[in-house]
């Protein structure tokens, strides 16, 4: 097995890896930039290094990175989430220095990062995609193409991602209006005016299939996870299994993403995204070469330790599961406990944490890593902690989740829980009515009043008094 | 279901009811003692009410408690462990109060808690009881059935309990000299000088089966734990399943567990002890008729809630269950992690917590009741927090144990962590080579040195600075 492992990431992540590290008696090294320097997963690693230039390029400078891994010793490198995990560049660099990288091969990272090419590479395997269009070259051709499809469609730019210039037009005058003005945004934000169009579903849930693959043909898909309550294409709960899936369905659709990952020699852990409709057809999107914030749930409900798994994988174990082994036991809930406000657009909140403390008991993990005193900075992600639960039933989940938010106290900046308890409560979400829509069309009936913060309250009063004082 | 329980207990337990109650919709009222008045189970119920009179005996103060529930509008009571739990009188005052007492009917548990009736039914039903005798009445009398039962054999006193006052003899010899001194120690300790005398098992296996039991003769047992690893009769890390177990035998002790329940009319939850020899020959010690502190390394490798079956069970609910249903899947670990210091003969720390931070991460639970500014009254047990790990396999759980307990942080007071770190890492424990006289034979060996607490070093050297700087 390795012998020590550099992490090449920061938060609640860095903390799974070394967790993971440690149980199987590896090494591991840390590094972080200044905002971190004092980060509970910093202490918790054998050794940790200042890595540069600023808060947010020091955890992409590839270079920096490798060499600090070969300096330390390392013969490995877990890239978690974000930053580098699916930069193929970073992969190639860790070969290069001799060092393994913890993830699949690079070219696969290569292939499934071109989200064309990924898409082709689907169509030709027969796997569903939404029907659309190549680069459009005249409004002509849209509305055409648009006839076929059927409305509504969503137009997309051919360079952008990341949810940025989508427009839905539900009608052929809408298109005619948006086409022009869709082209000359991408222009201005993409340097590049190409558009095509896409079939639009108007309430799909986003279920994605998590697989895991060794370096010998051997793979398995462990199922999936529901992850449709978003706000503003970023997951806020995942669900594991999906209440929406017949088995005959959920076998299909990991078939499909196993076909998928053979046809690219993929190697390691990995997620093959889909939209699916309330007919139960489902449509390829991407496939995310890394290790996911929601792979938490999939593990409590296999019993499976992806993280463990991805080391021993990229080490040159084989795969110790079959197909007819994986079995999927209750169900799980992840909720992002995020340092952002639902009252006011989920705008960040930054600040120190003045009291924390966590829940616990029967069914609870928390992947978290704040502590009291814990400033979040505001240059990364806003997530805090994972909180997840695990129960037999979907009722008894429900209930457990909605028990451990009542529990958990974070002060001193807003977070998502409030939000989530109201989730919780809420008929639809119990039921399973809930798309990528659900928070959109739902947010203005889980509004809430905001509890005082005991400390905020104390620090008006004494003002009062103080104020009241020198009259 | 229950509209509002009391919880006639305090710590860790407590808010283990609690959190049970919640998920099941109940709401719940709190009891405590004024040492408790902080504590955090105590905030985390719907209500709370200080009983009286004086630290201990509040919580044991059956009419009081009684009229308080009333009073508060309960429909039920759960005593935790410990205290009334096994108190037929309070089970009984909770009956005629109108109250329904979350525990097994006050007969089964009166049978139950005299613990030569519960051998006498043993006996009976043909469930094997270590060799032993009635009552002495001559030294000559104990010298020939020493002689057919077969050294070692242990004098115990009639009156006894708790460990007190046992005496091992390996030869005729030591019999006649030290039955006298048994006799006379009886008489001052218990007011009787009977003694009897039992096989003596060298090293053998505590190991005990959780039953489940409704009010319409529906059971399940649901394996069993394997609690070795204690000192001093104190039970300190437990196991399930039993590594020592084979199915076969497994079935056996389960099998007999249900019979005696069935025989008393049992029905809520309840744990059958037996001690097992190294041919696996088992043997009937007594009968739990309560909630333990190792309920969760069952509740982990079942998924079964007890706590919310014991509160369904005494409100009617029939079983949701059957044997055949019941599945233990992969291996759990709890370790009690107790204000003592193993150096010191576990001599129990009290103080103020100056630091807590608790591991988190996949396959980790935490039953605790304890924040930084705890402070640890000495009038309870030493009991802080239950870890518990769950994994696929026993290498597994045991590595995953190991690392959350190196996460750990408990400052102010010392704690039984280092020497559990000892153990995860002692090759005869991960073999499985552990009796009951596991700590006995090894402590010396799992020795540690101690990490000066840094707060502690900090006033050590602010006291050495201050000292020289007055010279």
């Amino acid at each position: 097995m390795f012998k020590k492992v550099l992490i090449a990431n920061r938060g609640e992540i860095a903390l799974r890896i070394i967790r993971a590290c440690k149980e199987l008696g590896i090494r591991t090294v840390a590094i972080y930039c200044e905002p971190d320097a004092t980060a509970r997963y910093v202490k918790k690693a054998d050794e940790a290094y200042l890595v540069t230039p600023g808060p947010l390029r020091g955890y992409l400078n590839i270079y920096g990175i490798v060499e600090l891994a070969k300096n330390a010793g390392c013969d490995a490198i877990h890239p978690g989430y974000g930053f580098l995990a699916e930069n193929p560049q970073f992969a190639e660099a860790c070969a290069q220095a001799g060092i393994t990288f913890i993830g699949p091969n690079s070219k696969a990272i290569r292939k499934m990062g071109l989200k064309d090419e990924a898409r082709k590479i689907a169509q030709e395997l027969g796997i569903p995609l939404l029907p659309g269009t190549p680069p459009l070259n005249s409004l002509d051709e849209a509305v055409k193409s648009a006839d076929e499809i059927g409305y509504p469609v969503m137009i997309k730019a051919t360079a952008g991602g990341g949810g940025r210039g989508l427009r839905i037009c539900y009608d052929e005058e809408s298109l005619r209006r948006q086409i022009p003005i869709a082209m000359s945004e991408a222009k201005k934000a993409f340097g590049d005016e190409r558009v095509f169009i896409e079939k639009y579903l108007e309430r799909p849930h986003h279920i994605e299939i998590q697989i895991m693959a060794d370096k010998y043909g051997n793979m398995v898909h462990l199922g999936e996870r529901d992850c449709s309550i978003q706000r503003r294409h970023q997951k806020l709960i995942e669900i594991a299994p999906s209440l929406l899936l017949p088995e005959r369905i959920r076998c299909e659709m990991g078939e499909a993403a196993k076909k998928l990952a053979y046809a690219v020699g993929y190697d390691n852990v990995g997620t093959v995204e889909f939209l699916v409709d309330e007919s139960l057809n489902y449509y390829f999107l991407e496939m995310n070469t890394r290790i996911q914030v929601e792979h938490t749930i999939t593990e409590e409900i296999t019993g499976i330790d992806l993280v463990q798994n991805m080391i021993k994988i990229a080490y040159g174990e084989p795969l110790n599961i079959k197909q007819y082994e994986v079995t999927l036991s209750g169900y799980a809930i992840q909720c992002r406990i995020n340092a952002e406000d639902p009252l006011n657009d989920f705008l960040p909140s930054t600040g120190i944490v003045t009291a924390y403390y966590s829940p616990g008991g029967f069914g609870i993990r928390i992947d978290g890593h704040v502590t009291e005193g814990y400033h979040v900075p505001p240059y990364y992600d806003s997530l805090l902690a994972k909180l997840v639960a695990r129960g037999r039933t979907w009722d008894e989940v429900v209930r457990r989740m909605h028990r451990a938010l009542s529990e958990y106290v974070i002060r001193g900046v807003k977070t998502t829980i409030p939000l989530y308890i109201k989730i919780m409560e809420d008929e639809d979400f119990r039921k399973g009515n809930f798309s990528t829509k659900y928070i959109e069309e739902k947010l203005h009936s889980l509004l809430y009043t905001e509890e005082k913060d005991p400390f905020d309250l104390a620090v008006i009063l004494s003002a009062a008094i103080v104020a009241h004082s020198r009259v």
